[in-house]
Formats: structure tokens, sequence, C-alpha cells
């Protein structure tokens, strides 16, 4: 979806690697992320400062292949080795729908999946995913479980001006985010975790370094090529003829929930989150939340939407790989324009037929 | 240490990446690997063939951050989530020092470090990793174990013309391979299966999807590019006045291998593998073996091999490391001409010291 914006940069982002460089394995040995290339740790930092969805001052930066690396890096990094039993992870319904598989594949002594945030009653330490913006129903979330003994590990993802106000910098212990939400570079396998404590953020490194050894520098470095323009679009926007990165994927993505909430409300089939504006510090105004998914769900007789959507040639996550309900599916809303508009007239083309 | 093979291409293997390329997470939706780049798996296939190292054909290719991903990979996907416990995890003494940690960290119920293959005497099935020629001695090695029951995984990083003669192209069930130790490209964290069983190469696929949603892909056309200058500084070896990436890499190993075997015999400090002469179908002649790393003995009474020459700043893993004795240490040849040197000049100046 964003693809025509970095068209429109032309050169700007074009990177360019001579077969002789960055050859090993080795970034900065100084560093607890000793793997981290110093030119990507710089446009993180900046980024946050120019967006202001974080804090960065006093964190540890543990780059990641993809922020789902990092969600099993801060898992191993949370548990303890010496414990009687697998800690409990758990995250609110409807959930990201990996965190399950994430958790259980590896059938790890260190954790376990533990299911709904909100009906977790085990004693004793747990570890919580917070996604907020929420994957899949696009609200903003706090911790559900808000015991003590609790780890929490922030999937921040989403919490960019594009799909959300901005109302503080974030400042949690443990920050997960990720290059293919924020520029839509999901081909790069780029995420980054702000760390707060130093033996998390080195257990994190330890992880990366079992699993790959380390994450593509050659990656990184576009990532950082990307996240600079980014910022520098932000900062143009004042003063140069350019609109900002987040500016055009906003309007982008106010123009999709625009054409949706239209085609939803022509019907009584289907309903959608709502969502009330909030001020956003990045932009300086009053914004709507637009997520990078819709949670439909259907309404009336229909039981199963994902089957039902199917019949009619849209294909979705059924709410069930959620947590959720069958009345309930996960749609992408950062697909290539011809698939949205394809989605928008069959699900248009249901309503007529009602 | 290939960094100035590399310098000589020249803008030969520079690769060139715009901001809009390569967004998405998919590469080829009708491969079972579905994040395989098709151009990085051509470029593999066609050097396999000019190197005459592996057969490739009937073999499905899965991509992984390095081949320490797809070493997890496999043991994931031979072992079994029903079985009753887990299965054992094997390699002869002395083997790869991360083996027994990658196999153990996550604390999978999947598979388990068993240590010493020579000495695995458990019934039922086992995984045995077949590291051929060896890290760290370089002898060339086939299954120990070698019962019913046996699943291999043949690591073979270093069988390439350079460090070894290519006796024949090796033909087993799951064959794994590195960018790092082919090209010197360890930064771009690039290693590749070869895959004979299907299902194997889907659970494989599965692992890396649920462990970092595929492998990047700038590294993945980066490689692309590094492999095809190999292949054709082959090909054009014959009828251009071109030196093959192998032919120049081979005199650099033999030069080092020459001035380490000198210091080595001018005392009685320390021993080094002796290796035999074999041919070598790629360079069509008797070659020595000549392994990424030295395998080295202190004689006498010095207990701690690792500690005695880290008393002469020389920095080396010990034997314990991989489950020998610590009379040995493990020793890079590959790297810098620089650190070479000093490797080179401390050794001589111990031995002259007795």
């Amino acid at each position: 979806m964003y693809e025509r914006f970095w068209r429109q940069m032309g050169d700007k982002t074009t990177i360019t690697i001579p077969g002789w460089q960055s050859m090993s394995y080795l970034s900065d040995g100084s560093n607890i992320c000793w793997f981290l290339e110093a030119e990507f740790a710089t446009e993180v930092v900046r980024l946050h400062k120019v967006v202001g969805n974080a804090v960065t001052e006093g964190r540890h930066i543990v780059v990641g292949t993809g922020s789902s690396q990092l969600i099993l890096a801060a898992l191993y990094a949370l548990s303890s080795p010496d414990a009687a039993q697998p800690i409990s992870v758990v995250s609110a319904v409807p959930y990201y729908s990996s965190y399950p598989s994430m958790a259980d594949y590896q059938k790890s002594g260190l954790y376990q999946w533990a299911g709904d945030a909100e009906n977790f009653d085990k004693e004793g330490p747990y570890i919580e995913l917070v996604t907020s913006p929420n994957n899949p129903d696009g609200y903003r979330r706090k911790s559900m479980v808000n015991r003590s003994q609790g780890l929490l590990i922030h999937d921040l993802a989403y919490y960019w001006p594009q799909y959300t106000p901005i109302s503080s910098p974030s400042d949690h212990d443990l920050t997960l985010f990720t290059a293919s939400k924020t520029t839509g570079h999901a081909g790069m396998r780029i995420g980054w975790a702000l760390v707060k404590d130093k033996e998390v953020a080195k257990k994190m490194t330890k992880f990366i370094e079992l699993n790959t050894i380390g994450v593509s520098k050659d990656s990184q470095l576009r990532a950082a090529k990307v996240l600079k323009a980014v910022s520098e679009s932000c900062e143009e926007e004042n003063h140069k003829n350019v609109e900002s990165f987040f500016k055009y994927s906003y309007n982008l993505m106010a123009q999709r929930w625009k054409q949706l909430r239209e085609v939803v409300d022509a019907g009584d089939m289907f309903t959608i989150p709502q969502f009330s504006p909030a001020f956003c510090t990045f932009f300086g105004k009053e914004t709507e939340p637009q997520p990078a998914f819709v949670w439909l769900k259907c309404e009336g007789d229909v039981e199963d939407c994902e089957t039902f959507l199917r019949g009619h040639k849209i294909i979705t996550r059924s709410g069930t790989q959620f947590g959720a309900s069958p009345k309930y599916v996960r749609i992408s809303m950062l697909d290539t324009d011809e698939t949205f508009i394809q989605f928008i007239e069959r699900l248009s083309a249901i309503q007529e037929l009602e």
C-alpha cells in the first residue's frame, strides 16, 4: 500500500551495497547488542523523537529479524531457566493469532501459552503481551491482569500516527516496533526493541545469537535509510513543499476507512469497531484511529463469518484464531489498491443481495 | 579474509535496491518455501552444479537466516510433537561448540542435546549432526551412530574447494550450506538447506515462519548476486584471464596453512591435524584439506591450552567447549591478514621461548 509513496521518493531510499561491504558478523563489539548497526540505531532514536511515540533515553536497542524474533527473544529473556514450571504467557482476547503458536511451537520448558489475559487467575509470575493499538481489533490497550509478578511485553507495532492518535511517548520496560508496520517494508524483516533493563537486553541478544547469530546487516542498513527518509519527510514538511510519510499514509488510511464505513453502514449485515477521535501530538490536532486491520462482525444469523465471506470470494482470518467468536473476522486494510477496491466491491455486493 | 577478492571484483557484486522494492513478506506463494526469492534459488542450484559439491535435483530449497536458523528448523522438522520424550540430538566429539546450547537453550520438549555420537547408546530415534569437513578439527566425517531410526542433518558449511577436496556431489536427505563460509559474507545471514522430503521442507518452512516470518529479501537478493559472481568467475576462468573465487581463496588458505605448519614444526610445543591429499573434481587435481579452523593441541605439560595461549595474547576457544580435552583449542584461519600474521608471530615467539 505504501509502495507509491516510496516510488515518489525516487532514489532517496535506494541503497547500494558493494560486494565487499559489511561481510563480518560483528557490528559493534562494545554494544550489548553486538550485531546492531550504529546507523540503524541512530535512525531509530531519531524517528521516535520526531514522532514522539516512544521514550528512547535510558533504553538499550536490540535489533531483530522482524518483531517476531523479538517476541521470542523477550519470552526467553523474561523467563527463568531454573523455574519449576514454564511461565504463563497471556494476552487479552482478541489477541494476535500467532501468539499461541509462537509461544508453544517449540514445546519450551521456559514459557507456555496460557490464553486470555482477562480470565487468567493463576498465582505467580506471568508474561503479558500487550498489543496497542491491538491486532486484530485496533483498540488501545493497557495491561489486563495487572498483578504483581507480571512481566509485560508491549507490542507497539501499530503505534504510529497513520493508525492512531499519538497521545504521549510510550515509556515501558520492554517495547517492540517493526519496520513492516511503520513504513511497509515487511520484506526487510527488521524490528527493534527498546529495553530498560540491561540484563534483559543481554538475554535477548543472546537469544538472537543462538537463533540466527545476529540480524542481516544489509537490511539494517536499508532500514536506516528508509527510517531516515521518513524522519526527513516530517522535518521538511513545514518549510518545504513536501508531504510527510505519515501525512501521506494517514490520508490513505482515512480514505480507505471512509469507504469501508460507507459500505458497512449501507446495510445491517456487518458491524465494525467504533473509535473516538483524540488529540494527536504528532499532527497537532484531533485524529481518528484507523487501524491496519478491520475487525468485522457478521450480524444476524451468520455464525461462521469466515466461511460466509469466503463464499463471496473475500478471504479473511476467522475470529476463532484470535481466541474470539467465529462471528468475527480480521481483514487487512494495508493491501494493494486493487485488492482493497475488490474487497469493498464484494462487501457492497453482499449488502445489496440482502 | 575474502574482502580483497570482493574489492577486486569492483561493481560486479554491488547491489542496488530502490526504496519501493521487495516490500512484501511473500516471494513465491506457489513454492513450499514461500519466502524464497527465485533469483537466489537459481544461483544456489547453479553454484552447486559449477562446483559439483551437492546434488540439487529432487531437492527443495529452504532459505534461512544463516545456517543456525536452519539447524533449529531441521531439529523442529525432524522431531515429533507427539513423542513421549524429546528426541536425542548427538554429534561426535569434537563437535561445533554451539550445538549443545542451540539444542537446549529453549528447553524444548521436542529435542534435547545428548552429547557425543560415539558414546550414544540409547534405544529409539535420534538426530545426528554430521559436520563435514568438521568444525573444529577439519576432518571429513560420516555418521557415527549408524543405526536405524537415525535422522541425519549434514552440515556441509565447509564443503567447498578452498577448504577440502571435492570428491563427489553430496547426496543426503537434509544438507545445510551457508554464505558466510562459502563467500565470506557472514553479515548477510543467509544459509540454505537442500531437503529431499517434502514434509520436512514444509515443517522447516513453518519453523522459519513462526520464528522470523521469512528471511530478509535484501540479503537474499545480495546473496544471489554474490553467488552468481562466484559461478561466473569459475566459468570464465578457462577462457578469460580471470582467477576464480575458489582458486583465489584456495591459494590464500594454502599460504596460511603453509605458514602455520612451518611455525608449528619449528618446535615441539604444539601439534595440528595431518590431512591426506585427495583428488578434487573441481580443480581436476589432487589438493590438500586446509580447514577454516585449526584444531591445535598443546603438547607436554600444558593442560589448559586456552589459558596458556591467552597468556601470550592469543585468543582461542577451548577444546572443552567442543566436548574435548582442554589441551585442544580452536583458532580461526579466516581472520584478517593483520590478525593472522599477529597470530603466527605470537605462536612463533612461544616456540622460541621454550
